[in-house]
């Protein structure tokens, strides 16, 4: 593998992560954060490191993206447009992907700027599904990808070379890569992220009472544990997603209402008890293992058939033509 | 503390972890379970205890009781009336107490049963907040109630000797004992167990999707963990408690309708993020330390007040006229 020049914009959890993990698997990479503390703690972090693992730390965003083949986006989605228009103002017309933990904006929003003019080789949407309790570079960890689901959309105008490009990048630091539409990334998302921080928080409060907070044991701590998330990202991440996640929470306030239903009749425990079993069942049969690992061609349509089957890529070939990948079992 | 002779009828998790707990600290203690193989587990587990943390085994509910100053019911809440009658019918008039999950059924059902002719020296209704994800007699566990929180219910119809007699047995195996009536006792843990469980199996059928379940990770894991518990306990435990459970649900579906009415609005994120605010607030400053032990008068008015503080008894003197207490801060 061909090392690859890096620019990552936004050195927080994620930024800070993947500039130690790439500087680590032997890129050259460099960083870039509007706020000047983290700047300073980023060049302190790089001159402590291993030689051969040093990442830089530009002063500006144009001087970030003056000499790479890749700019990563790891800004708020509220900051991706802003970003954007410095990036190509600084004259870069490569490749850009985004860690944005919402897929349909940013690639609309690509649109958008695309078609006002924005000159862009390609871009790729991407979302590492990486824990996000702490915050911040100071938080970083270059193995924080290792066996993490990493989301590339391949979507209509997804340029396959560009995707197998990331691919091979995010492999290379331990990702295993999901190939997935952005429509389907934010609709499982919904599902599986947003509306769990919704309930988490929808809960939380119930321990304003002493008693209550006293009492309240394992089941409150776990089913609560992700309202102590910013509100500000829970907001980020849920209203930034807002379509997918009223699908989604409709779909779990129904199975609320059912049970609901249940408890008011005169033999709610029968009832309760056929309501829970389908959930008992999903929930102590996940997560699965998976199967040796195969090769597939490197096609759109067999990468995305991959991903609806829950399967991702660990690795693209020399050539680009196949790709290692596993699938649940 | 004057050793006292206990009957523990039912050698699940709790009723075998009871067991144990209560020979350790020095007590005579005796078990039964309805299955005789949980029967022939416990007595080999005897065998190989320590000669003075031995526990003995009885053949029947009959020969349990014969010679025990204490009934502990470590039975679901279907059983307890059956098992009472076994217990009156061996002829044991003595103190009973139980470790249902829920308060108010037991109590009105030991009301019932007393109108119609039961005797009982007295009752007093226990919850020992203890783990529940493993179950059965091979799962107990000496130290099971060590910091666990257990309610004790100090009911108008409450002996306080009686009560006092419980909080000093199971203070002295490490619980903290936390006075409250049954009303307010299945009023919260509906809020902060049960509707946990039902929030948890609503979810849990998310990861039906395959993509989804590639994608699922630590809100989904935390946020579904006790959806993993027997359908027929969540079910017992929620619709046992149905009343209650209603109106904390409700209270949880009124706290999403509002975050649904956001995600509905033009300008989601901004209302996400004041509604998620107190939620966080309320989660980030939980579970709360607590003071230095001090010492109350044990008397029901101040025990109750100690409870709804959110304190606890952690120790009863010698002359019952006081207990050592401990308030979060």
């Amino acid at each position: 593998m061909i090392g690859v020049n890096v620019a990552v914009i936004g050195m927080g959890l994620i930024g800070g992560s993947l500039l130690r993990a790439l500087a680590s698997a032997g890129h050259w990479v460099i960083g870039y954060d509007l706020d000047p503390a983290t700047r300073a703690m980023a060049r302190t972090g790089a001159a402590q490191a291993p030689r051969e693992s040093r990442w830089q730390v530009a002063p500006s965003i144009g001087d970030a993206v003056a000499s790479v083949d890749l700019v990563v986006l790891a800004v708020p989605l509220t900051a991706v447009a802003p970003v954007l228009d410095e990036v190509a103002g600084a004259g870069y017309t490569g490749l850009v992907t985004d860690v944005v933990s919402v897929k349909q904006p940013v690639r609309d929003l690509v649109r958008r700027l695309r078609a006002g003019g924005l000159r862009l080789a390609g871009y790729v949407g991407g979302h590492p599904m990486a824990g996000r309790e702490t915050a911040g570079f100071a938080a970083g960890d270059p193995g924080l990808f290792h066996g993490c689901a990493w989301v590339l959309c391949l979507d209509d105008e997804t340029n396959l070379d560009d995707w197998l490009a990331l691919a091979r990048l995010f492999t290379g630091i331990g990702a295993r890569v999901v190939p997935t539409t952005a429509e389907d990334h934010d609709r499982v998302v919904a599902a599986v992220s947003h509306v769990p921080h919704l309930l988490a928080a929808a809960l939380a409060t119930a321990v304003s009472d002493p008693l209550a907070a006293t009492l309240a044991a394992g089941s409150f701590r776990d089913g609560t544990r992700v309202a102590a998330s910013a509100p500000d990202l829970v907001a980020a991440m849920t209203g930034g997603n807002a379509g997918p996640v009223l699908d989604a929470l409709d779909a779990v306030m129904d199975r609320l209402d059912e049970v609901r239903d249940a408890l008011e009749s005169d033999e709610p425990i029968p009832q309760i008890k056929v309501w829970a079993a389908p959930a008992n069942a999903a929930r102590t049969t996940w997560p699965k293992g998976w199967g040796a690992p195969r090769q597939i061609p490197a096609r759109a349509q067999d990468l995305l058939a991959l991903g609806d089957a829950g399967g991702w890529v660990t690795a693209v070939s020399a050539d680009g033509r196949t790709v290692t990948c596993a699938t649940p079992v």
